[in-house]
């Protein structure tokens, strides 16, 4: 990189000097914390910007934030949701939230990043409020392809010959997503035609055959009792999105 | 039906005996068994074929086939992957395994089911295997969904406002799913720039801000404890594919 025209700074209070706004992305908030939060480099800090694109939890950007404004520091959170080879492509998606000005002040140079940057609103938790969700869409559904493909050679079936059916199930999600959603902001959950019991019994078919080969079914058993659940408290004849708003019961 | 030309039988064996071809397609291998294997119809049958295409596991297909065979009955196993709606369009698509002569015969009248129809193989199990692969793809990512809208809601996100990232989201998984393809056959899992240790660290986060409020996260712990036994067995510098090898080990 300084090759090709980065400054190298010897120390983190150096680079934090050298600018009025440092970005960092780093593995999660206690790293970051390891960096930012001791005296000279919070010293260094005072009266600049930070903007956080490491990805952690809501509630430690709040933190971030009391300890921000407690040491008079600029504090913007952010996350990258796009995997690293995009950044400086216009494919990287990156997500802000904290103060709008600051979005507003910083945002020429955060475009460096390149891509598609949105400011989602002024609370500090909110960046770290999608990435979440969003997190947890995606590893999900990584960890049930995994677990297909394993099934899938169990039973003779090679990854190539199942890919492309794969992505087929795959370019069914969106409008699923955008159905679902509407479904639940409404509170209504229709299942006509594909009731929660129907994909009770699909999901009691998958940890049967998993488990008839010796493979782990742990997260198909978690999603069928999270269906079981939903049945039990009467809902079977609703659809499978019911399950987001009998989670979100207390 | 019958107003637009379907002629009504008064019972399975009168249906069966209408026809050389019968489809069958009922919510598993249980209700299907109800219906044919009475030997009233089981008799009519002879000499005829049957299409299942009730979705249930391989092993039901297989013993399907034995007691096909034992009864002079034509078999072949079949499941339509796409939604009832798309029945008669040309999105539905409806896989088959069994006889290919059998598939050949047929077929003219198959593809009034519209669509497009695939033969994967002789081995009758195929179809359901591939059926079983893909339905774990698809109600894992619904869980995930599901859940990701539960916790965005108590973080003060609507569905609605998350909904175009969830889309963003399933528009990366085709590509990672066609590379994660050719990984699992090469059995090769590079994770350089994306290791299954910040795959884990991330899954913490989303057990740990779901459960802080109280949502049940057992999808996520499962998936979590899937990427600590593959870190566990000295794989954490690989990529998050190393699953797929790691839950197929006996």
């Amino acid at each position: 990189m300084v090759e090709r025209g980065a400054i190298s700074a010897r120390s983190a209070e150096e680079a934090v000097a050298a600018s009025g706004l440092t970005v960092v992305c780093v593995v999660n908030y206690d790293a970051s914390d390891a960096i930012l939060r001791r005296d000279g480099v919070t010293d260094a800090l005072k009266g600049r910007t930070v903007v956080s694109l490491t990805a952690d939890t809501p509630d430690r950007a709040r933190d971030t934030a009391r300890w921000a404004a407690g040491h008079g520091i600029r504090y913007l959170d952010g996350a990258i949701m796009t995997p690293t080879t995009t950044i400086g492509t216009a494919n990287a998606v990156v997500i802000y939230s904290g103060p709008e000005d600051l979005y507003r002040e910083h945002q020429p140079v955060l475009k460096a990043l390149g891509g598609t940057h949105t400011h989602l609103g002024e609370e500090i938790g909110r960046a770290a409020a999608y990435d979440i969700a969003l997190l947890d869409i995606f590893w999900t559904a990584m960890a049930g392809y995994t677990h297909a493909l394993a099934v899938a050679k169990v039973e003779g079936v090679t990854a190539r010959e199942l890919a492309p059916f794969a992505k087929g199930i795959a370019a069914i999600l969106p409008p699923l997503f955008e159905e679902g959603a509407e479904e639940v902001d409404r509170g209504s959950f229709p299942g006509e035609g594909n009731p929660i019991t129907s994909a009770a019994s699909s999901m009691a078919h998958i940890v049967h055959t998993s488990e008839a080969h010796g493979i782990d079914a742990g997260v198909m058993r978690a999603a069928e009792g999270m269906a079981r659940r939903v049945i039990g408290l009467g809902h079977g004849t609703d659809g499978f999105m019911r399950v987001a708003e009998v989670l979100g019961r207390h």
